[in-house]
């Protein structure tokens, strides 16, 4: 039976071949072969949309005692007062992979090593070629991923209830996915009615993707879909736009936008983009909690 | 020009019709019609995962000045001692419309409440309900909607880096979603070769829906797809599973269950389920970070 529930703080994992071991990264000794001396030890953490407030207590305590703070520059100055007194390298954008070849150097060379990724570490973050490398190399390496409040999320936030519902998320990037592929996925995406998030909607160098993008929606979807544009969610300076399909590219987008797009049953107000759940909502009753389930766990 | 940025704290909401006004729905009194005699105010707090490490500093802050905490029971007891001192309303699964409606009336009646969601707010979350009611009703509250870690970023992280591209979120729960939609959703998804996120697989009621989802995944996908499970994500007593499609059902899967299926790319190892970014990553080759580049912020 796999069932075995390990206790807190240990996990078990159970492999494709059937293979069950105890895998606390963290003290497992024989996933550290050829760095048996050291100390090192590298967190791959998701720093969240922006404003500290917004890093969770995990990220908080790694970054704290962490000597090494590697990251995008513009992410690195997100953490303000946080980085003092450590060593920081912070690069510029593009060098994804030379950063995670620096971090894991630094954290196999003993040292504790913070890695950060805005948003959450696993979604577009550096978790995916910090792992590829490692998996490729068949290095050991103690690492951990910290996952963080992703973009999107803070955005939706912003908007009111956007994602309730199915959604797919898509960046519009095609530096290392193909265009065709984006634009199948969008394709896709919109036959099986998904809100859709868009990531990377434009950058100074590309420009024709949002319209492009705009042009094929506009093929599914009616032009009064509710679209909510953020920029900066979270980071201060935030800008909230309620619009629809029509009218989006009336609205400045860069690349710290988030870009949402309702589904069918996504509707707008001068306040809100909600998409529904499916609830049955009165438009007058009250449907309070009768007092009977209105059970008080603690009262002091 | 709809381009200007607003201090921090504040945002200029454009809405569909063009209206542009300050949105600080903390302090705009305008919003606050029939209530202006009233302190009260609404939070919708995304709790993260489970374990309080993972909460925002942002939500614990908000959470210890509410008066009344509202929530499903078994995520209130995630709170632990954060309740302490506190009204605390706790209901069963099902309740979110009464939850809801309590939350909305309590704050109305001029208290300061949080209504909490496990992992993010906005995600199948307490926010979604809430809106759908002020906007129904034109009810004018003060309210704020905190994001959180969601759980399938917690459920990722532990598995490796299977959502480091386009992936789409569906719940297989068809109490609230028709189940044509969600076989429509899954088949469109699988088509654009999206990393599928599977929530609520399976209940005590709800059995069949995983086997038929697996039926489907399996027209469209090698039944040597990584499959990664995770149950109770980043909430103690976590567990994870790299298995394949072929083989996912052999697991125990229940309501604390997330699964990630993964796309054409994504490789799995006895270590991590990686979908790749698309960098070109070198076997022995080290693409350090040349000095040029790591220059150092601070270093004291």
């Amino acid at each position: 039976k796999k069932e075995d529930l390990t206790g807190r703080g240990e996990r078990t994992l159970c492999t494709v071949s059937g293979e069950k071991r105890k895998a606390n990264f963290a003290q497992d000794s024989d996933l550290r072969r050829d760095h048996s001396h050291s100390q090192g030890r590298l967190y791959i953490v998701g720093i969240g949309p922006g404003e500290l407030g917004y890093l969770s207590q995990k990220a908080f305590g790694v970054l704290r005692s962490c000597e090494v703070i590697i990251g995008y520059r513009a992410y690195v100055k997100l953490l303000g007062d946080l980085v003092q007194g450590k060593e920081v390298i912070a690069s510029s954008m593009g060098k994804e992979l030379v950063r995670a070849e620096t971090a894991i150097e630094q954290a196999l060379s003993g040292r504790k090593v913070a890695l950060i990724s805005s948003g959450d570490s696993g979604i577009y973050g550096m978790a995916g070629v910090v792992l590829e490398i490692v998996e490729k190399r068949s290095i050991n390496l103690d690492l951990e991923i910290i996952p963080g409040i992703p973009a999107f999320c803070a955005a939706a936030s912003s908007l009111g209830a956007p994602i309730m519902n199915d959604f797919a998320l898509i960046s519009l990037s095609d530096i290392l996915t193909p265009w065709e592929i984006i634009e199948r996925r969008l394709t896709y995406a919109c036959q099986g009615d998904f809100v859709i998030v868009l990531y990377n909607p434009k950058s100074k160098k590309r420009t024709w993707q949002i319209s492009k993008t705009q042009a094929l929606l506009l093929k599914y979807r009616s032009g009064q879909t509710p679209v909510g544009i953020v920029r900066n969610a979270k980071r201060g300076k935030e800008k909230v736009i309620l619009t629809t399909l029509d009218r989006m590219l009336d609205y400045s987008i860069d690349m710290l936008t988030t870009i949402i797009v309702g589904n069918s049953s996504t509707s707008l107000s001068d306040r809100y983009m909600v998409t529904p759940r499916g609830y049955k909502i009165r438009v007058d009753a009250k449907d309070r909690l009768p007092e009977e389930f209105a059970y008080s766990l603690k009262k002091c």
